[in-house]
């Protein structure tokens, strides 16, 4: 976990009053769930499988543990609604800025456009990042995720670079 | 620095015998020089000024101390003409996969299209990420950099993603 970050964060949403905290291992079921709400990770093999509850549950730990990463979600009417995972990586480019790399939001489909999303975001960037010394933040989301894209482009975020991967062959 | 690489990796390229090794602290000013030799992170303030010397330093220290990343140099007869970082990120999505960070990948303008990219980017995917038990290799380049992309779909990465940046107001 990211010690520094300034958690947990209650804020205000069309929705109602939310509150974004560190998950435990007691979000794994949610957050399962949340994946495979998404049609581009459930195609990705995200589907729920029971079968693969072990893995995401050593998955969840190790993020957990992990002291440059963090897993955190958010509540509203005591469910889980959304997730994020935030990695801080040092670095010598960009005159040695620290950034900080988002990873797998996800709000769940009953309750897009509540603008959950842009509060999160807006902690990440106001919030987070100057807790870590993050002079950066950074993602990638898939191509084919152009609400996805508008929305960060609207917070500010420049779309300036590809994002390349490559799956190890198993 | 990632305990579990590899290192150092000896290679053969067109350019001749190659070693891909951990860097130090005595490689500050040549990391320096590499960085500030690209237009693009030139155009970034990566310019290797004086007066950013000891940002550098505290950065690279950082880099080598995290458990979660690294940073390589590649020596070719006695000299650093390339640099890369990499950063093992665990994550939930994708079915718990652990994902390989490729940041600031660099060679030296003199010695380029040697194979020495080639080589250093197949050790990444074919040793680094099976030691670092990563599913995927990931980064993102430039949309600037139409050579750099070409180079990574040859390795058979996709460019199926739009790499978004956010920089802090200081």
């Amino acid at each position: 976990m990211l010690d520094a970050l300034p958690l947990p964060h209650p804020f205000e949403c069309r929705a109602g009053s939310a509150t974004l905290r560190r998950a435990t291992g007691d979000d794994l079921d949610v957050l399962i769930a949340l994946l495979s709400d998404d049609p581009i990770s459930a195609s990705r093999g995200d589907v729920a499988s029971a079968a693969d509850r072990e893995t995401y549950a050593t998955a969840l730990r190790e993020v957990l543990d992990e002291p440059s990463n963090d897993l955190l979600v958010v509540e509203l009417d005591g469910a889980v609604v959304g997730t994020l995972q935030l990695t801080s990586i040092p670095g010598m480019a960009r005159r040695g800025a620290r950034r900080l790399l988002v990873e797998a939001v996800r709000v769940s489909s009953s309750i897009r456009s509540s603008g959950i999303g842009s509060a999160v975001m807006r902690w990440v960037s106001d919030a987070a990042a100057p807790a870590l010394g993050a002079a950066l933040v950074q993602l990638t989301s898939d191509a084919a995720r152009t609400d996805a894209h508008r929305f960060y482009e609207r917070l500010g975020y420049a779309g300036s670079h590809v994002g390349f991967k490559y799956s190890i062959p198993r």
